[in-house]
């Protein structure tokens, strides 16, 4: 096992009716900003519920935020909560909102271009206004992590910032309030949680055991999970372990004294950015190509992981990694969501674009040992036609 | 699962040579007092490493604080830190040091009988005094929560109290601090670790998928790692993984939207108050008397930890459990901790002054039904003679 420290300061409150808690979360002198996406919680009451509990606070609301949040659209926020001299943000949606509710309280605080904000990956961050949630979409951790990922539409830039100021004081997570998610987006969620999973796990063996365990814990949950709520939408047990999973995989737990791989996020970041795709839309494109390329590195952990998850039997090493690859596309198809490149109208045209933009953000060397350069993301995208 | 409620903000450093950050952790305005046992740190140089490390700071000390910490020795701590105007506490020690030192904290900033923070569960606290600690024995995962146990020797009370001023602030965990240790407290330390898990996992199942294969996880590990260093006290690896079980055992995740037991502990609690036997020799006695007399009640959880844990084969959900119950037995007895009362010069005539401090105690109907009274106490402790 590699040192580390570990630490995570957000308060999770989980379970029916958890809204109403709001109130004693957030100080009665707080100005609120209640910052949300294109609507449906408007439609579905959640707003609702959220001002309700807030009756007796002062409360500004920002809607509008876009999936894979804008720089653009949230520099506006950022005006208002001046103007407005808010001093608590509440993000009430999935990650892309929460995501720019992180941006807009570091923004908020920040004297300069806010945009070096992103382009310092968060180091420049030195306060940030206080953060809670309200969580209505299991799939990205950023109701509990310091990390956030902010799209300029402008220069079609996806890139991701971490501080310490931005960890979420609280997160309020209702599984019921993912029952009438669209299908895609329930689906989307269950593969993005399951490859936040897999790029902390299936790198090389450090004898990290509790580490590798509840990695294949939280693996076995969503794949049990997964499938059921696309039948039983409203099977509440199964989307509340599919939320406490997708929380537990990127709230740092996983990745303490272990190596991450995170080359699939930072190419399927420059694929989203560059052509709009699902953010797991990119993954289950890019994780197997990358697990095919870099197969015998990571076979031992694959084998692992198709004995534990997938109950592949054993045998050599290279067949099992093999299986578990096999295992983890034909998962994500059943899910729902397409592993080629190709399925997306997309082929070797984007090789060069997608290189560009990796060397633009200075990510030139991926994986768990730097050795994928740019040059070698070409190899790994021809792997995902 | 259950609605739920979490969060914990202990920071964790864990690995080779962390104690030289200590001066980075406790401002360089602060006195200190660091807070010791039966002098083990003296002599192994621990002791001499923390003050190297705390070379700026001022430095008081305050050794002797026994196994299940005495509240006659820690009051007399807090007269030293009151009389010194000491402002920050470093425990460097095992549980009953981090307990012990968690009572000084609170008793510190107490202004009446200090009994009553132990009296009233710690209710009646409402301040400590920061606290930090550097981990010697992986065992009671005090270093990581809010929970601390004191025995008043002179009326052979040992009584929790929990509290959220008495968390952590940071808490150093160095695996190879623990390669010294007397091969007794290496094993009272794994099986102590066991029984938390247990006491959190074997219940009734609520469908809480994730904290199952944590409790599960972490079982497995135990399982694997606690025999191997009683062979090779100094294979870091097997002492890392079993430190970063014992501190995920009992940091709340495990316990987040399930039932608990915990029987086994205020049983236990009692035998150590009034007989002295170690901690983990109570446990390794009272809980397979807890499940023998409950087994009806958490057959399917037994059976499913028989399962995942033992790799006892499918078959009826009793005889599973009956297995269950024999693997646990026989897997304390192999790392040397004792199950029987007759093993450590026990009989029947305990029953009467157990049941006797447990009214006196209020505990009065225990486990996660409530439905252990003192006189199913007796019954249960007649399974264990």
């Amino acid at each position: 096992m590699q040192n580390f420290v570990y630490q995570n300061t957000a308060k999770i409150l989980f379970g029916r009716d958890q809204i109403s808690s709001l109130s004693q979360e957030i100080a009665l002198d707080k100005r609120v900003m209640i910052v949300y996406g294109g609507g449906s919680v408007k439609r579905n009451g959640v707003l609702k519920r959220v001002k309700d509990a807030l009756q007796n606070t002062i409360v500004f609301e920002f809607g509008g935020v876009e999936a894979n949040p804008h720089y653009e659209t949230l520099m506006k926020a950022v005006d208002i909560v001046k103007q407005e001299k808010i001093d608590f943000l509440l993000a009430v949606g999935g990650g892309s909102v929460i995501d720019g509710t992180k941006f807009i309280a570091a923004a908020a605080c920040y004297e300069g271009d806010a945009w070096d904000i992103v382009k310092s990956y968060g180091s420049v961050v030195q306060k940030a206004l206080p953060i809670g949630c309200v969580l209505t979409l299991a799939a990205t951790g950023s109701e509990m992590n310091n990390v956030s990922v902010v799209t300029k539409a402008a220069t079609k830039d996806k890139l991701f910032f971490a501080s310490p100021y931005i960890m979420p004081q609280f997160s309020i997570l209702e599984p019921e309030l993912t029952f009438t998610l669209p299908e895609n987006q329930t689906a989307n969620g269950v593969v993005d949680a399951f490859v936040h999973i897999l790029e902390q796990y299936i790198t090389y063996p450090v004898n990290a055991k509790v580490q590798d365990r509840l990695a294949e814990g939280l693996l076995n949950t969503l794949k049990e999970e997964g499938p059921k709520v696309l039948v039983s939408p409203e099977d509440y047990d199964a989307r509340a372990n599919i939320m406490w999973s997708a929380t537990m995989a990127l709230n740092g737990l996983l990745s303490t004294g272990t190596p991450a791989d995170w080359a699939t996020h930072l190419i399927g970041q420059e694929i989203t950015g560059l052509y709009g795709l699902d953010h797991a839309q990119t993954l289950a494109i890019v994780m197997p190509a990358i697990w095919q390329y870099c197969r015998s590195e990571k076979a031992e952990k694959l084998a692992q992981y198709g004995s534990r998850v997938w109950d592949i039997p054993a045998s050599d090493t290279e067949t099992m990694a093999e299986q578990a690859i096999q295992a983890t596309v034909k998962f994500f198809e059943e899910m729902g969501v397409k592993t080629h490149l190709s399925d997306y109208g997309l082929g070797e045209e984007i090789i060069p674009e997608i290189i560009n933009k990796l060397e633009e953000h200075g990510h030139v060397a991926l994986g768990e040992h730097s050795t994928i350069t740019t040059e070698k993301v070409g190899e790994v995208l021809r792997l995902a036609l």
